[in-house]
Order: structure tokens, then C-alpha cells, then sequence
């Protein structure tokens, strides 16, 4: 199975070096397949044991590519990509084997006082206003714990990529897709971090929430002041919001 | 003087990609100098018609910097410099010569929908509650126009090339100082872009108040929208807050 993996995660890269250029599709041909795409099309969102590419080519319709992730699952993520064409950043993790950006190999920080901390999260698509509320009210019970300073680039992928990196130390969000963390989870978990789910149970990829942090004690402090609430979850449904 | 400027814009993009390794000071044999750390030291903060150098060496006392940011003054601006040094991009942008990075030419995006836009801007540093209830009214206001989304990469100088790569619509921030936004300016203007008070009025360096849009459009929906307050001046105080 080694070399399968390997090969699959190559072939990832590949095609995400050539971000918009080539489709996501490709990848069915060697496993069941998830994104944003095939939900649209209305295709089943549901994981099983069978190996799953989970993909999200962002803008697959046009050449222009903000971002490129890949995962394949097989019971666990087995390995994931991340792509940042602008910057030129390829981020690949696989099980056990680490994470590393175009090369070089990542670790989280090691911070643990969260008043020294930088947390990355988004306002999301959503603009209802009891969603805008919790949005609102999390971000200011953590901004004023208070922390360093609060960012959001715009991507899940890339904020997740940011805590593999050390640049932030956390990441939360709730009402994002499995296709947006999924590569980012494994690279940060093989950067030594650590996911939870945001009411701090374990990460459920399918929730539409997550918490990805460099250690628990951040995560675990974060999680204490997050308005939780529960999207549709992305097997139960065939429609996607954003 | 078309040479001195040319010279000392050559000589400060050598400077900010030497990043760390050279003090900003260098600059003070040449012109009056205005930045965080001459501030700190208790030299003045004004501006006369004098030439005179605003410089944001970011973090001058360590080898890792996170950005640098130059600009000569002479009545007006006459160049701006930001080295982006994690993503190695060298903006620069010269009175009438038009904004660059790497080389290449910039142009504002020319979106005229605010619904369409993505917005930057920043909680900034300070966390007394009068002033974090007007920065979280401000930017849930404008999310819920709506707008795209907004954004915050960390800092003023970066989010304002942003702006000048068409990647943002508009920034807008109160709190930040004069060092953090003067070569950003030039570089907005240099790129189309317009600049102005968040108040509608014409943009004060001083002021610790700033809106930068890639047109007035744009420009004036937001400054409607923004809960104005007036942060103690740069040119008011000889001390930081952060």
C-alpha cells in the first residue's frame, strides 16, 4: 500500500503545481471522490472505508487557481497537499512521515500563554444574523482574552497551513466544507499540532467545524470561548451553501 | 533631484532586503527621520517641508523582520518601499512613475460593486472596550452590506499592496501610525488607487486614520459605514502605544 500512497500523493502535487490547468476529475478514475464539484452535481458527501480523494480545486472552471488541496482517506487521512500559487508554496504531509513546504520540513509553535498567541479565523459566507452573532461575539471573547492579534487570509487550507508553519498559532472556524480542511488537517497534525472539534471533542470532518491549534492547552483555551453552533452537516445534505 | 530620489529609493530597497542586518538609522545622515524607534526615543513626530524619512524597520532588533517599509517626504510623497521578506516581494512605487512589485506593474482592481468586494483591515493593538465596540460595529456593519469578505494579513504596509495588486478592493484601519502606512500610500496611489480619511476627508499622515480604496466608490461606501474615532496623533505625542 506504501507506494500506492506515495504515488497518489506525487500525482497530487503534480497536478496541483498545474492548478487549473487540469481537473479534479482525474481522480476518479482510482478512487470515490468528494468536492465541492461533485456535491453540486449532487453526488453522495458520505465517508467510508474505501480510499476517498477529497479535493478542492477552488476555481476549477477557471485558469485562475487561488488554492489547490488534495486528501486521500482510507479509514484515516493517509496524505494531504496544499498548494498557494501565489506564493509558490507547496505543502504536502502524509501519515507519519511529517509535513513540510516546498521542501522544508514544518513544526507549530511552541507558545503556550494564549495573551502571546495569534489565532487565524474567518467571518465565513454565511451572512444570517444569529450566525454573524456567535461569528461576532467568538471572536471578540477571544480577541480580548486577550490575545496578540487575530488574522484571517481568506482560505481554511492556507490558515491551516499557517499553524503547521508556525505563524499562527491556531485556527478555528465553523461552517466551512470537508474539502476545505481536509488536506490542511493532516498537515498540521504531521506538524505536530493538534485538531478538536469546537466544542473540544475529537475533530468530525464532516461537522463543518474545526479547531486546529499547535498544542491542546491553546486549543483547549480557545474552544472555552466559542459560541458553538451546528451547520448542516456535509453528509447530510447535497447541496452546497458556499 | 530626480537623481537623489531615484538614488535614495535605490538605496532604500538595498536596505529592506538586507532586512535585520541593517539599522534604519543609516537614514539619518541624510534626512530628518521619523520612525517607531526615534519616536520611543522621544524625537518629535512632525512634518515640515523638510525632506524626511518615515521608516518601519518593523522589528529592527532582531534578524527576523517581518516586513520594512520606506518613504521620503518632501511636501509630498515621493517614494514608498515594502519588502514583504516571508514572500520575498519588493513593492515600490515613485511619484508619477507607477507602483511595482518584483518588477512588475500594479493596477487596482477595478470592481465597482461593494457586494463584490473583499475589505481588509485589522483589529489593531488596543483593547479597551469603547474602542474594540467601535472596530467590531465598523467591520460587522460592512460585512453585512454585505461585501466578499474581509481580510487581515497582520500589517498596514502589506495590506495596503494588497489593495495596490488588485488582490483587496479597500483597506481601512484607526489606530495605526504614520511609520506603518506612509509607503503604503504611494504605492496605492501609484497603482490608481485613491487614499482619504475615514471620515470622507482627505487622508491625514498624522491622523493614525486611514481608508485605501482601489476607487472613490468604494472608498465613500465604507467611510459610510465606519464608527469614526480619534486616536491620540503621531504628530500630538512622543510616545508608542504598540
Amino acid at each position: 500500500m506504501t507506494d500506492l500512497w506515495q504515488n497518489a500523493m506525487d500525482h497530487a502535487v503534480a497536478l496541483a503545481r498545474k492548478a487549473g490547468s487540469v481537473s479534479a476529475s482525474v481522480c476518479l478514475c482510482l478512487f470515490f471522490f468528494i468536492g465541492e464539484e461533485s456535491v453540486a452535481a449532487g453526488e453522495p458527501c458520505v465517508l467510508t472505508d474505501n480510499p476517498t480523494w477529497i479535493v478542492d480545486p477552488v476555481d476549477g472552471t477557471t485558469n485562475f487557481v487561488h488554492g489547490h488541496s488534495f486528501l486521500s482517506c482510507f479509514s484515516q487521512l493517509e496524505f494531504g497537499v496544499v498548494y498557494s500559487c501565489i506564493e509558490d508554496k507547496m505543502y504536502t504531509a502524509r501519515k507519519g512521515k511529517g509535513a513540510f513546504c516546498n521542501g522544508q520540513i514544518l513544526n507549530v509553535s511552541d507558545q503556550k500563554e494564549i495573551s502571546q498567541s495569534i489565532i487565524a479565523t474567518e467571518f465565513g459566507s454565511n451572512r444570517d444574523t444569529e450566525v454573524v452573532d456567535k461569528i461576532f461575539s467568538s471572536m471578540r471573547k477571544i480577541l480580548c482574552l486577550p490575545i496578540h492579534g487575530i488574522r484571517g487570509v481568506g482560505t481554511a487550507a492556507t490558515n491551516m497551513c499557517l499553524v503547521a508553519s508556525g505563524c499562527v498559532e491556531a485556527y478555528y472556524e465553523i461552517g466551512i466544507h470537508c474539502w476545505d480542511i481536509a488536506a490542511g488537517a493532516i498537515i498540521v497534525t504531521e506538524a505536530g499540532g493538534v485538531l478538536m472539534d469546537v466544542d473540544g471533542g475529537p475533530l468530525d470532518l464532516m461537522s463543518r467545524r474545526v479547531v486546529a491549534a499547535n498544542n491542546k492547552i491553546i486549543a483547549e483555551r480557545i474552544v472555552k470561548e466559542i459560541d458553538a453552533f451546528t451547520p448542516l452537516r456535509d453528509d447530510a445534505s447535497t447541496e452546497t451553501e458556499d
